[in-house]
């Protein structure tokens, strides 16, 4: 390493301290407009959030929304399920409406595994339907990721049975932000859901970036037995209003849909239809992702760390250290990072922030790891 | 009669269709503040909304709020546990805050009844508990309710058998709108407590005119088997933002909170909390209530159609007419009535709305019945 450590320190806050747009989609205004956040005395790097959401229009919409706060959301969520069954293709009846897709991933769950059933899922994962299922005596089916901490969809296929009520994937997978082969899972889909059901968590799809990477919606259209949840929560910047949604061919959807515990609400719903049309504000939180990701693998290489290629907006290392020590020493740096994720007590899962939320993380790394 | 139909009418809108606040509560902008709905082509007096809300305050602290709006709610909503805990006199392990009341009213249900518990409830009476609960194989003992279409608590108490797993309260009731004596109330729940839960839906409580009526939150204090649902949906104007609460001791709580879904949300919490501070906006909207109501109560009197006297912001009147062709009528004079609520299929369920919301709800049903 030619650069002394305050070298490196330097020029890295030096450039990724400044919030640089694409002079093309953004003037300078709008980009302040888009990073009204005052750094606060914790960064949240441990969750996954979007910080620079709701963008200003969205914020607009939601204040013209509040005529209609008093109301009850099913018409205005049925209208929106009506405009997201145009973007997927497929018939209103086939979106649910949910309150984060976490309502989403917990009522299929329940529906579908409750009293013994088993799913199958990768390890680790997200584990809101597993943890859920579970409360409802499904059983879960573990499957360790592999060596390059991915899916083991061969695995996962093998171990399919009678038993077997479900299939949880999450791609790009959280925590390990690993994204499968298309071709390999578009395979796997069309195969397995012949067998068994498929969810395929879409969470962390918009921030993928190969080009033409399928949406399993393609087969909730040939009327497969797949499921997709989609959230609002990530690229969208809104995981504080709670709006998610399955995409379900219409014999499962109806399954799923006399479940709803909550959906989602007026504001949210608002939101969202909001940024289905903010592209701006899309195009320029995955290039602020795309920015912020490539200084943290700059630093993890820096530090001689080793950690996976994200397709999401977080990025999963090899701390080295006991996620349970780094994780308070962190904290004492002003910043929270992700929780452990079993079996990998030695890694870390840190979320993408702004830049000076990135900033924070790369000053407290280099002061917990050289000392 | 001494008074035509038209000269009624005028007099009542004349006299209902301006909004007069007390003068000692709100200045004229703030009235105006309270007001800002335009009329819509239909209005709705189905759904037992607070037409008014969400207040000024509670707007701007919604917009206070953005800057969260990317955060997931977990510890927006534990702070607001908090301030809710110290409200009921309860720790905050009791309060669970869920997603409307609705969402604690199903997850309640789904806890102790599903896989063939029994649930007495009154009926008619609000159905999202039983509803979900029979998707989830819970038996419901409906007890009819009596003459005066109250609660018939004596008959309640003698169907508890060993199958009961909880007695299901709705006081003041939706859709009758009657209130339970308090000391019938507050007996009954202390003695059934000991044999079964009792859970008591206080959804419209602040509606009630009686003076130091008790909430059952009293008993959840003493450690019974009592819960408690309260929501921001009525008299706060919240509906749309879905945000409630369960009160319950912590033995029950505990096994209600591990099946929480989707609970509420940054935007709602925020909104939650302003509207505890602002008691000028609840003053005026239970000021708006009486007014209205009374408005209503008028117009049954005029036609000679029969009633109950409410204790919430809805009057359930025997409307004489087939609930499925009034509901029609009605709507093509702009204004959307109660669905039916069987048995009484010759009653109608008409919520209190603007002063302008009744002015068309009184024309149109002179023109129904008056042809």
């Amino acid at each position: 390493m030619g650069q002394t450590r305050r070298d490196w320190l330097r020029s890295s806050l030096g450039i990724g301290g400044l919030l640089v747009a694409p002079s093309t989609l953004l003037s300078a205004k709008e980009i302040a407009d888009y990073n009204p956040r005052p750094l606060e005395s914790v960064v949240r790097l441990s969750s996954n959030e979007n910080p620079y959401g709701p963008s200003k229009k969205v914020q607009e919409s939601i204040i013209k929304a509040f005529g209609h706060a008093c109301r009850y959301p099913y018409e205005y969520s049925d209208a929106l399920a009506e405009k997201l069954a145009k973007i997927h293709g497929v018939s209103p009846e086939s979106i649910i409406i949910t309150g984060g897709s976490t309502e989403g991933l917990k009522i299929t769950g329940l529906t579908f595994a409750h009293s013994g059933g088993e799913i199958i899922a990768g390890q680790p994962t997200f584990l809101a339907m597993m943890d859920y299922a579970k409360g409802w005596d499904a059983t879960i089916n573990w499957v360790p990721v592999g060596e390059d901490k991915g899916y083991d969809l061969n695995e996962i296929e093998r171990r399919i049975s009678s038993k077997t009520k479900l299939v949880f994937l999450c791609n790009p997978n959280n925590p390990t932000g690993t994204l499968l082969p298309a071709d390999a899972l578009t395979d796997f889909c069309n195969s397995v859901s012949d067998r068994t059901i498929v969810f395929s968590d879409e969470a962390y799809y918009d921030f993928i970036e190969e080009d033409h990477y399928p949406s399993m919606d393609a087969l909730v259209r040939q009327g497969k037995n797949v499921i997709v949840s989609k959230t609002f929560s990530k690229v969208y910047g809104l995981a504080g209003t709670r709006i998610g949604y399955l995409i379900a061919p219409p014999h499962l959807a109806q399954q799923i849909r006399k479940n709803v515990v909550a959906m989602s609400n007026v504001l949210a719903i608002a939101a969202a239809e909001a940024s289905l049309e903010d592209r701006d504000f899309y195009q320029f939180s995955l290039e602020q992702n795309r920015k912020q990701k490539q200084r943290i693998y700059d630093l993890l290489d820096h530090l001689q760390l080793d950690y996976v290629r994200s397709s999401t907006n977080f990025i999963f290392f090899h701390s080295k250290r006991d996620i349970k020590e780094l994780g308070p020493e962190m904290l004492a740096k002003g910043v929270r990072i992700g929780r452990p994720f079993p079996p990998f007590y030695d890694w870390c899962r840190i979320s993408t922030g702004t830049a000076e939320e990135v900033d924070l993380f790369i000053k407290g790394m280099l002061e917990v790891y050289n000392g």
